[in-house]
């Protein structure tokens, strides 16, 4: 790879409440696809590299989706006034079937991954379904679209109807490890364990997944504390367990390769247990309204130094466009604050960024920041529409935060690879 | 005007929970603009009228904006990490201030005017600033629209710096009428008393307006218990009314002409006397959220059978978007439902349609709805880009509510008029 200078206007984050703001810089990516820094006047040793001038534009560090259900893509809007239980087998399981037929895979697919290419997001966790060859499907469609992603064969072995439910433990992990092996071709492209939430896995499973993982070395996704009657149902089924997160740990499931999403109703033990293992939080705010979950307190959980990013999770959240996942989350926060028992402060815009940026993008690496040796992830946003004359880069960043939209980006970089 | 067929898949709402779907049916537009019907096959007797086929497209009535603030335009996006008191004074009051300026008001009017053409919106009641001379300007560029609008030159003599603040109720009053007479000559674009807030008008001001209202039969637009501070501020303002909407009741400013905006922390009394009164709530649940003001319980007002509709309400709202008031209308109430304190059902896609379209289309007489007699406003929405094959109106119906735009509205019409 040829290293370049990227002129435009860059902003990021280094912490959750420090914004970089530096107007009309030079960004330099290195030939490894990775970040050499962005300066003000482009220093001399950089003067022979190719530039590219955005001129006006915004430049941000690509958004990453923690969480999102391809085979969810066709349901965005659909089932939103059912009940979880009416969700789940009148349609998110019938849907999730059709997955079985590798055109209709390739079909749908195919969309998803031609909208997730567009847009805030470089890099994503998603599910799949429990098919093995419709998830190779959509890893070759995701693999063209020059974006990274985390791509999971979702593994379900109970509390299920049988026509979407995999037969049992064994047959579940043989499977897994067929795919696992089936889908090592691509460079972009990674597996990761999927167990879909402790509900639709035996005990079998999941400690079959954990010793996967350890194994392999293999990321893990599930979901964690979305309702109180999830919940209670865990409690149920896991009578002996101190918590929900304590079933995936004694699992070996949590660890810095795991991310969780929802997480809304954590004990203070699960946050301390989620803490040192290290492990991530995908917090998915328009889902957690739609679904009527509730919301997850992200301040505190900021405060407290846990490890979270933001997901879109459709087609429980209405939007595969990661800037309303922004938006979401900044409003969610500040009904919390007004209708919660507890009093945290809200999200202020520059800690919703951050939640995109450099907090999810620690899942994948070094990615997320304009910062030496970070991967090259940037997103070019043309915000003429709304902001202009004397501005200053602050005022932009706050109206990019609550108007931008998909359409809004003109051109995207993933690891130093220009997608458009 | 000529009359005319229109062919679409038509959706409307006749109450809160009675929706009407008619596939690629026929609907006809009269000669004074008003639906003549809308009919599975043409009727004999108008097949000699032109007819405009849309294909697929969907029909849906044209949205009510019962509340927005064409004076904070410029500001969407911003200060929504400030305290109400930092809002007024460090943004919004210097911001107003600036339409003082003929040409600066001609500019940001003239940005915010061809917004609101785009998009779903057909009818909308608007604030503009304390400024004759600059709310004459946007009821100018409104009337270019084609939009039917409800424009207020708003009064506020008290409570507010001396550089935004009208001097007395005397000169407001006389002020305001000599706006009334200058902007007579406008057909679709007709003036509304104003009164900011109880906090920012005189008893003498609040009573002139009733006055001026009940003389001249004009509309009335203010806010009413967006949040519990403000609440308080009014009882110690006001020591010896019964309620915040008491005060505006002794001044003859609640009618079935009176539209408020929030209503968020109504009493029993003050719901009893909306309702005696016929007086219409506008809901603005992205303001609500963005100001952490806390979420008006509409679906226990629908229930109460108080007069709703939505509003975007910018800055406080962070989108014009008329479709975005619905989707946060949704997601407000699920969480209230989760989060509050009592048990209301949550509002259903379909009754935030009616808010959007038949709730607040009442404000404006015969509108909403594709009824016999009631207005033509139409807006026709592209749904191809996620809907589509063998999906029945009902599912695109949803998929519209989570998915549409204001970029997907492809031709809109007023009380029977092509704006495009």
């Amino acid at each position: 790879m040829e290293s370049f200078v990227l002129r435009g206007s860059y902003i990021w984050s280094e912490s959750p409440r420090e914004l970089v703001l530096k107007p009309r810089a030079y960004g330099v990516c290195d030939e490894n696809g990775c970040c050499a820094g962005v300066f003000d006047a482009l220093p001399e040793r950089y003067a022979a590299l190719p530039l590219r001038d955005l001129g006006e534009a915004l430049i941000v560090p690509g958004y990453s989706d923690l969480h999102t259900h391809a085979a969810q893509y066709r349901d965005i809007g659909l089932g939103m006034d059912m009940t979880l239980i009416e969700w789940l087998d009148g349609l998110t399981y019938p849907e999730e079937a059709r997955f079985a037929e590798a055109d209709f895979a390739r079909e749908v697919y195919g969309r998803f991954a031609a909208e997730l290419r567009t847009g805030f997001t470089t890099r994503a966790a998603i599910f799949a379904s429990a098919h093995r060859e419709g998830t190779e499907i959509l890893m070759e469609l995701l693999e063209q679209t020059g974006l990274h992603t985390l791509v999971g064969k979702v593994n379900m072995d109970r509390s299920a109807p049988d026509y979407i439910r995999e037969r049992d433990a064994a047959s579940a992990l043989a499977d897994t490890e067929r795919w696992l092996r089936e889908t090592a071709r691509f460079q972009n492209t990674k597996p990761i364990l999927t167990p879909r939430f402790v509900p639709s896995c035996t005990p079998e499973l999941l400690t079959g997944l954990g010793r996967l993982a350890e194994q392999r070395g293999l990321p893990v996704q599930s979901h964690l504390d979305e309702t109180p009657e999830e919940v209670a149902w865990v409690r149920e089924l896991c009578p002996d367990s101190e918590s929900y997160a304590a079933v995936y740990d004694a699992a070996e499931l949590l660890g810095p390769q795991t991310v969780m999403a929802h997480c809304i109703y954590m004990t203070d033990a699960e946050c301390a247990l989620m803490k040192e293992r290290s492990a991530f939080i995908a917090h998915c705010p328009s889902s957690n309204a739609n679904v009527r979950s509730g919301i997850a307190p992200i301040r505190k959980y900021l405060d407290m130094g846990l490890n979270i990013g933001l997901g879109t999770d459709i087609s429980g959240g209405s939007s595969l466009d990661m800037a309303d996942a922004v938006r979401d989350a900044l409003s969610a926060s500040r009904l919390l604050w007004r209708l919660g028992e507890e009093h945290w402060p809200h999200l202020h815009a520059r800690e919703a960024f951050y939640l995109a940026t450099a907090g999810g993008g620690a899942y994948f690496g070094k990615v997320g920041k304009f910062a030496p040796g970070y991967a090259f992830d940037a997103v070019a946003v043309d915000d003429g529409a709304w902001s202009g004359g004397d501005e200053t880069l602050e005022v932009r960043f706050h109206k990019m935060i609550y108007r931008a939209r998909s359409a809004n980006v003109v051109s995207k970089y993933v690891n130093g690879r220009r997608l458009f």
